[in-house]
């Protein structure tokens, strides 16, 4: 199976190629903010150096969110595009997930992938192994990092924060409780052969049409609608505008 | 500082380019063998990409081997010609030690990254985290495959094993030890943003001119010579030659 693995979910925008559990080929570009501009170059680029024709492609798998707005739309916008005109299975798969599997799976800590959502919040879930798979603990959500550390405190049991402190977020989140430890860097980058591999075996594969991002918090437009419209309730704002 | 990090050990290729102690960029290449073609070229890319300048880099960071005698000949090489004609620090780093930084910090397990060496032999070492130091244990050497899992099933603790399991070492190893288990295959896969990190502080620099692979067995035109000449010994064969 030939896959095509994209997640612009962050700061980091990674791509990879990957056939039979192999990866060919990934580039991951972590100092640009315009994912928009150089995503599409960089498939274009991966698939032609591994001579694989658009044809060729099986499956697209793409890290859904939660992560930046503008970020995850790109991803999944791209995603559906190439999955519609191509004809390709879609899935999509959570981009905290993603970085959970960055850490080996003999692992026995709670792993908690988190990124900064501005403001002094968060996007967190929780995640553990279990006899070689991950099973997630706590379903990925938005939060304050102070709220999220509250509730690892807590837990009786150890913890691994994977994601990239930022000093935004290092400046309110207070003290680390003692059963928290943070892994290093090279961590909180998302693997896109990790991604692919966690989409390969996904059924059903994801009806294209219907396939939202997933923001877990509402959007800006629709913080703003709902000034303008105090006390009006709209269900799946995303999907009407 | 701003670090170039090249690793072309093993079937992988990947190069990564990292200030202070942010990954900007990589991109690694899985599928070729001719990495002396697609060295230089993704070098290239990748500074420019990021803007800098070949004045602006402040050091070279290289997995010096073991692996493919070519691949490491190949690396080695770029990087010294790379720090001579540009003035630049220089320092090598393990290959395999590279592998070993995949595994989180927190792992209590022995670590023990291996690369296929043809043969029925492998490239392995022992490594270990130690109050977030990355310890060696065993220094990386060349044996078969079968009496690395030996001595592994002799030691009475749970051991890691890091690196791509081909098919002709998994028909000639027998079967694996209790206490030993196998990370996933993303795992056997460099990260050269590690590499960097893990080559950022080392002093002293490496005096340019007397670098050479990390090889851990004789070259094949070492052991022709030695078919050729029985008994007489050679010192330092490959650097007279």
């Amino acid at each position: 199976m030939k896959i095509l693995a994209i997640d612009t979910s962050n700061h980091p925008m990674s791509v990879a190629v990957v056939e039979n559990d192999q990866l060919l080929a990934t580039e991951t570009l972590n100092m640009v903010r315009n994912h928009s501009i150089y995503l599409m170059p960089v498939i274009d680029k991966l698939v032609k150096l591994v001579k694989w024709q658009p044809e060729d492609i099986d499956r697209i798998v793409v890290a859904q969110g939660p992560g930046s707005y503008t970020g995850i739309r790109i991803a999944v916008s791209t995603a559906k595009v190439l999955a519609d005109t191509m004809n390709k299975e879609l899935v999509g798969v959570s981009s905290l997930e993603v970085l959970a599997r960055n850490i080996v799976p003999t692992t026995k800590e709670v792993i908690v992938p988190f990124f900064d959502a501005r403001r002094g919040n968060i996007f967190a879930g929780a995640y553990q192994w279990q006899a070689g798979k991950l099973v997630n603990r706590i379903a990925d959500q938005h939060l304050a990092m102070k709220d999220l550390l509250a509730q690892l405190a807590n837990l009786d049991q150890p913890i691994l924060l994977v994601g990239h402190l930022t000093d935004r977020i290092a400046k309110v989140m207070g003290e680390m409780p003692a059963n928290v430890q943070l892994a290093p860097r090279p961590f909180s980058i998302p693997s896109t052969y990790q991604l692919a591999l966690a989409g390969k075996d996904i059924q059903p594969v994801t009806d294209i049409d219907s396939m939202v991002p997933h923001y877990l918090r509402i959007t800006e437009a629709e913080a703003n609608w709902q000034k303008l419209h105090p006390g009006e309730i709209r269900q799946n704002y995303v999907r009407e505008v």
